[in-house]
């Protein structure tokens, strides 16, 4: 799925961290904010989810410094249920509301055994799959949902009307990392057109649509993409979309995606509202531990043996993840050469010592 | 999506109901086991899901006939935490299973927001959709997903792996009947590639797979159907279809799918130990009631006013079914010719006065 891109630098996730709160902070970001950005940035960036790790760094100081996102919110949680909260993120990053909210939908079911959080008044939380994946390392199921401004049209529609809304759901699975799937419930990504055009590549039968809705492979004609399931089987993607919809937005009484002002500004000072839901169960309570554990190996096994196509590899979700994070811990997170420009120029306009890079 | 039937009679759901229910007595089910099977199957087949509809009749007959199913089943729900339980289906038909459990998750939603039951040693449920269903007409929201026997092949793997793992999902819409997906994470239905292959049609390009996992549009040489996504972005759909199984089976302790003894048989005396699991939710509680009721509302506005394509229509989940439940409320429900034997064949075999149709 990861598409070679051209190593211009490698860093140390170590070094990275250091430059990017070092920016942050002194974009006027606090303490909270700053680890939360920083912390999701290297999770993605690290197991090779690289449209939402690093590369998100100079959008987010724009953000920030634009107005946007408050550098220094007062979030504040009402456990309104005993399973149940609303977390309002003030405006704040998106990554701190999702650590916040996963946090307490964890402690939520350590009482009761679920935990549900809706998000209300954040922004841009990076890669969904970061917030199940700290329940999961504790022991937990996590799931996480958020809604996007319109980039996916529906089924049979003309324009956009969903955003690429993510869902994400990770599992704990004993002696080994955890179990993750973290997808767009579009066809592909708006990245991907964007990187096809650039090169004038032609895109995929059946992801991407033109200014009537009509299917084209055409990167330049592109208006919207897709949902999952292309043009004939995209009411399976829409419906999906429609579900983080509800769950994002709905739930924490949020615009819905198509009112959402665009992630890419040009108004970089107004907040926009975005919603966020995740869900946290513990998985040794339905039946028991062992059981959970035994149940969970024997499905991996049995998936991993699943004979491959010639050349080719049969994966459960997370498995590429966690090989590329363990590769990237090796040789380092590579940057392309637009990502180098970008963190030279954060360097200079912030006055910080560059970051060091091999 | 639904494709044009032979229409050879039709029935009043009251009389389906009525002689499904003798068939089903007559072969020893008990009351509530044989309310909940006519029930599920009446609900299918008044929405237009014809393949989990009155057409299953003879399949459930003979699996209750032939031992799989146990007819008078001592169902045991436990419930382990405040929000969670795991019910033990005793080997009985999956109807009553499904709508037990979600009885139990509504009331432990009524009590803490939130409520999960797995449920173990099941069988066959008819329509997700029924149940999370029952949730939103009781002013929640419902989730159902549930494992069935290897038909999908994984991302790059050459044969069947997960089943259609189904995924379902109602929310409460206020003046109206529920939102509601009910969709199987596979690319088309297995019966699609049936109905092609007796008509000698060609399939839908990047659908279905050969003995070696490679896409074919001959129905008479599929041996899987691929995930949802395709030969290119189908681990999306394998990743969603892992998902459910994680919750059916692993939850519960039951094995994965590719292990499941078919549906179809030969062997219909073995129970299969189908897992399913349900989550209910009370939405009103993340904020409240008229918040939740109005983002509904603007966000379905939003949807439904969508410019279609020429000639096409854009729909929100469950739109198209309870427009088919009121013409066929009206009309009667429909039986193809093959349906109108099965029953006609029943009715002899069992001793029941015919089933009444127009």
């Amino acid at each position: 799925m990861s598409h070679a891109q051209e190593v211009a630098a490698r860093v140390t996730a170590e070094r990275l961290d250091t430059f990017m709160r070092q920016a942050l902070t002194r974009c006027g970001v606090d303490e909270p904010s700053t680890a939360a950005v920083s912390r999701a940035l290297l999770t993605a960036s690290r197991m090779g989810t690289d449209s939402h790790g690093l590369r998100l760094l100079p959008h987010y100081l724009r953000a920030v410094q634009g107005g946007r996102v408050n550098p220094r919110p007062g979030m504040v949680f009402s456990r309104r249920m005993p399973a149940i909260g609303y977390l309002d993120a003030d405006d704040g990053f998106g990554h701190l509301a999702g650590y916040t909210a996963i946090d307490h939908a964890i402690a939520m079911a350590d009482d009761t055994g679920l935990g549900a959080v809706a998000v209300g008044h954040s922004s841009h939380f990076g890669a969904a799959g970061c917030y199940p994946l700290e329940a999961a390392r504790r022991g937990l199921i996590g799931m996480a949902v958020c809604n996007s401004d319109p980039f996916v049209r529906l089924h049979q529609g003309q324009g956009a009307f969903h955003g690429t809304n993510p869902f994400a759901f990770a599992a704990p699975v004993e002696g080994e990392p955890p179990y993750l799937l973290d997808m767009a419930t579009s066809a592909i990504p708006w990245n991907r057109v964007q990187q096809y055009a650039a090169i004038d590549r032609e895109l995929p039968a059946d992801v991407a649509a033109d200014a009537h809705g009509d299917v084209t492979t055409d990167p330049r004609q592109v208006r919207s993409l897709l949902p999952l399931g292309g043009a004939q089987f995209g009411f399976k993607g829409a419906g999906l979309a429609g579900v983080v919809e509800v769950l994002s937005s709905t739930l924490a009484g949020m615009l819905n995606g198509f009112r959402l002002l665009p992630m890419g500004g040009p108004d970089m000072s107004t907040p926009r509202g975005v919603g966020h839901f995740f869900l946290v169960m513990r998985p040794d309570a339905f039946t028991d531990r062992a059981t959970y554990q035994a149940s969970m190996r024997d499905y991996l096994d049995d998936l991993r043996a699943q004979p491959a196509q010639p050349g080719a590899e049969v994966l459960a979700p997370g498995d590429r993840e966690w090989r590329c994070q363990a590769r990237r811990d090796a040789e380092g997170i590579p940057l392309d050469p637009a990502n180098l420009t970008a963190f030279e120029r954060i360097a200079e306009e912030l006055g910080l010592a560059p970051l060091t890079v091999r």
